[in-house]
């Protein structure tokens, strides 16, 4: 089921305070790096975030657990963030979609990854704002995809420590949307894996699972769709926020969210090809299993018939006498079924 | 059934007098508030909308139960009001709609609520005149979703009591978008009751459930998706009756309608998906049930025949008179019947 | 059948003489009006078209039955209408469509009304011309829609007499597209009334039925869907035939082909899930009635296998000899009877 | 199957020179008028196409069966053609198109004519060129729809006597899309025939009909679809060859694209269901078929089965002995078939 | 399956090393020519690429096998090629695209053939780059479809030894579009092949036939439709590295892909239509069978049953005593049976 239902009536522009699942234990990892230096650390308490850093330093704050409001409150209030802002950043279910403000640039969009474990798909929503010397992140649960982002800045691998703010934006959206190949990829496995049953042996929970393939594939599509439209926004728009070189990698992201679409809109039309076949499998199947049966049946159905001539109780049947009655009848059964045989044969029917 | 069908023939501009259903009691409701005090009161007669109130208040008028045309009119009159759109206001089945004139905005949106006590979604037209003092909302039946925009304008809760008449026009489009959310919600769960039942039960009542659900789903998507670019029009367009804050907060309307449109092409593609699923499940269960049956006539046919062929009264049939020919036959007819079954196995048909 | 197929290899720009079917009494209605006076008339001669009239008078020139090309030719040659609108006049067929001259608006439209006699809907086109101060209407057939117009004409109700020739045009339009939605109406009880049959009673006549309601939906939407674009042109263009206010009127017919066009895509897909239904549910019938016949086959087919047992003619049978011989086998026979049926009900396949 | 497959590594720019099918006697009729004069010739030789001509004089070169590269390459550089336009002439299976230059006017079309003999739609490319003082049509072979545009030529009636080679253009064009017109009214036949046999007498024949109609309906698509493009880009395009008269003839050809294409729609949408219906009607006949078979055999198993028990050959049967066995038995197999006639009747299923 | 899935988490700009199936020998291949001039030679060392050449020579340099990442970057440094294009190269999956940079132009498309041996459509993903004095192209795989364009210059055959570098780039996707028409033809035989099938002996196989030409066709139509923008692009950008001769050119290239999306959806309406045909045509047939042997049976059940009324062994049964007894009841049966088939003809069910 897509979510996205919010609590009706709800004061507007007011942090949801999801009361019944408080967790006490919010996880706020700060980063500092600029080309020569780099810092890490957990903070305690929200006030860590605001402390002063040398100038042109790179500051990444990754808030996870959104469960208490105060927090998103106090950073909303340091960095005078709209309080609509801070309603979107708590409520899940937003759709993707980026909203350009004088001092800084509020993004949302959705990381998604395939959990081995339960066999699902995991969705996260994460609000990203960036502002002229930092980005804050605010994720729904512990854990994330950023890691491998993590090390290029720990180890100064590449780009990263050498750019600004908005080349960490592109880096954590590059990121999600390597990990949007990655889902694909097991889709595209399970779809395989359908494809080769459907013509060896299509049971009914193939239908189950083509349903779930098409609802998880609508899924991806509603995360990606609206990403494109936010990483073009991104690419066009005149903010000072984004420099040069992070407009010119932006559109490498654009590029890959169409081919992620382009990809979805394949294996939508595969999966519904697939249930074309599939239907007609099982279908053809049970005819013929049917056609079979039915064919048995009508074989033995005049043999009986013949059976029940020759078992009537008259007094007067000739051939009953004879000693070469019972040899006839069975002769003629014989050639009856086999008449029959040969006539369904050549219609091709067996 | 869509409504929308008028009286053709009618005299364009005037007020449709529903002659056959007048109810008396029209309910209108003024409230007028400013940052400083608030008051509330039920008019008797339509001319207490027009005292005058002192400057810079806000007043709301609510006209419920669109029975008497005379009040419309009178409103009308006092806040010229387009001949037109006093029609519009009277008939129902009106398409979402925003127009702009110099001295004030008109839009008609529906509210839609789910009534569980007859379990259907309720529809009522809503009208809204935002002047530059004043909102009249003309409602089609007593009661509407807007008790927590009273609430907040009477304790003083959010930024309503310090904005002008276009914030309440927010104000109330957002609780009707909130109430669509609810709708969803509900129909969402209906959709997983049904997505269950079609796995475990499927019973040929889901057919017309799904075709319910698919009909209000229609008709949920003809009220937002209108509604969609009324909002988007009082975004873009120049009118000074709409304050700078008024449109900041309209945007997170429009994100909602596009969720909520979202939302119901999603449930469109899973229902449609529960309708494959179901037609091929029953059709399965149908076919099993027919080729159990055919096994088993199947398997007796051929043992009826060999009955027969004992049945017969020839005189000379010579393992009929031997001590082991009733046990033969038997045996044989085990034979044969084993045989079709270890057949039918092996095929996997059983 | 879409009509529009004029004959090939014709000249264009020459009024199409239909030779087989001239009917001399040729319709010409005129009125003329002002606010102060009113005058009507059937005129037996073209000419009386051309009388002079007083200043500032509206004039509506009515011509039914287009069997007379000389007719539209002399008119066409007063009013200085261009060869190709004078041909566009006589050939039915054509699209719902504007054009805009100097001196005049040609517009083609489609009148649509239910015919109660033959149940079926009746078409006409109508040729609309707008010069500056007459309008000028080319119906297929006697009789139309307009007489509320006449009335309104007659009787001094509403505005029409104030205005200009423009609010005629609108007042003739609006009358058109409320006729549409008669039309409507009626499709809509004809569908209601399929939607119960398909669940009490499902017949193959059914089929049909949706497949006329379908063409017959395309046929509205073909008369509607340009009618819409010939308004929203009139709506915007400069013409200065075009008053003010019959341009603020004119969005209202705006307005109300857009609900019309909008409960055809809703009844269209109502018509497909209906469709659906159908099918599915008397395939269900069938399949249970042959499910049910199978059951009972299925019973009875073992027991005739247990009496061609103890039909056998073996010498040697020992039970058969016994006094319980017969007893026991009516048991046996009694209890297989009673084991299948334990069986299907457990099933649940009956 | 649709054509347009051209052979792959052909140097593009260069004639395709069709070498098996080379047929020598190409035929060039060329024709000059203008308001005064008129003379027709078939030219031997394609130098006679480029003979001088009197000023003012339109002249129509119309080459047919395009096997003799040279002619069209002599053409081609007589009037500088680019040498793509040259292959574009040559190669069969071009979408329609316009291609505008500074002294030529370059217009690929499609004429298509219904051919009673081998009930098929003829396709032909026509390509036309249309310089400052002539026109240059080329065809696929000989025979074309043209006839009546020559009879108008040569007995001057209408304008095109006096009007410039665009208007002739104009004509060609007309001509080519009211046989449009008649390929349709002969598609509009061929699916009433199919919608009554579809209802009288369904036949697997009906399947494979409308499988052509319906790739018939795309390659009409195909032709007229881009010409709705070519006609209107002449409109639009400020080309001096095409003069103001001829723009306006040129928008009621726009017209009879777009109608053309509305029918095209409409048909589609028909035979899609009557697709529906076909198999709708086919199953049930089939299911009503079994149904009463079903019935049939139902009805006699028990009957049989009673018939089974007095056969048994048990010592001691005590109705077998008794006078009133016999008829008992017949009463009792007469009731079970009464009760199930009853029962089957009561149900309604026969 | 669609490709495209690249591994998550990769350093963006960084050449993929695909190890596990390096091989040592890249393949590069080097064309100088020009007018007077021509020289082709293989280059051992990637260093042989950038040896200096006359003025005004283009130098097509074309790399094969896609194993050293040290060659493309080594080819990238000299000719300042942004990183991620050097990645792009690299990865395969990409989508046709067109990148502008100031110094060169960065195409991507998709070579399609079709491979004979192992029937199957093959793929490899092209690189185009375009300076002011060379192409560079990269391919996937050794092997091409550029051999024509080899010969053309080689022999100086049409335009390409006079023109710039632009005319090689248009004459490589010019050939490359060829190619799709091959490929396209190829898929319209086996749809004819299918097509004919369909009716004389539908087959269970025709099913994953039609699946696997409805993914050939989406990957047809994935390789097609981002080529066409392409060369739209390439038509319309002001780039300065492609001549004016190039651009008339390339507008043909821009004809032929939509040509062929034209035919890839015609392939896509029919193989939809065949599969409805399919459907139907198998469904008629097992249908045509049951009934028939439906009809056997039921022919002979009542006669079993009357056989089994003369086979009780009531000691009263008149008609058993008489000498008529037995013609009687065989002609009963003859009768019975005569009257069904009657009935069974009458009716038309056989």
């Amino acid at each position: 089921m897509p979510d996205g239902v919010e609590k009706a009536g709800q004061l507007p522009g007011k942090v949801a305070d999801k009361g019944k699942d408080v967790v006490t234990d919010i996880t706020i990892s700060i980063i500092d790096y600029d080309k020569q230096s780099y810092s890490e650390r957990q903070a305690l308490d929200v006030e860590e975030c605001f402390t002063p850093k040398e100038k042109n330093n790179v500051r990444w704050i990754d808030v996870d657990m959104l469960t208490d409001p105060s927090v998103i409150e106090r950073i909303g209030q340091h960095y005078h963030l709209h309080p609509l802002l801070r309603e979107d950043i708590t409520e899940m279910g937003q759709r993707p979609k980026i909203e350009e403000f004088e001092d800084y640039l509020f993004i949302i969009c959705k990381m998604l990854s395939y959990d081995d474990l339960i066999e699902e798909i995991k969705f996260e929503q994460l609000s990203i704002i960036l502002t002229k010397d930092a980005v804050i992140t605010f994720g729904e649960r512990p854990g994330d995809v950023f890691e491998p982002v993590r090390d290029r800045i720990r180890n100064d691998k590449g780009l990263i420590r050498s750019e600004d703010p908005s080349f960490l934006v592109y880096s954590l959206l590059d990121i999600i949307v390597d990990n949007y190949y990655l889902v694909l990829e097991n889709l595209s496995d399970r779809i395989e894996e359908i494809e080769d049953k459907v013509v060896e042996n299509p049971s009914p929970k193939i239908l189950s699972k083509v349903h779930n393939l098409k609802v998880e594939m609508i899924t991806l599509r509603k995360a990606v769709w609206p990403l494109r439209d936010v990483v073009a926004h991104m690419e066009r728009c005149g903010s000072p926020l984004l420099s040069d070189t992070t407009r010119i990698y932006l559109h490498d992201i654009y590029d890959h969210t169409i081919q992620v679409m382009d990809s979805v809109e394949t294996y939508r039309d595969i999966l519904a090809g697939l249930l074309d076949i599939y239907i007609s499998t099982i279908s053809n199947r049970l005819n013929e299993i049917m056609k079979f049966l039915t064919i048995v049946g009508t074989i033995f159905i005049p043999l009986t018939f013949i059976a029940g001539v020759y078992g009537m109780n008259f007094r007067l049947m000739p051939e009953i006498e004879q000693w070469w009655g019972y040899p006839m009848a069975l002769f003629i059964m014989a050639l009856t079924a086999g008449a029959m045989i040969w006539y369904i044969r050549k219609k091709g029917w067996l």
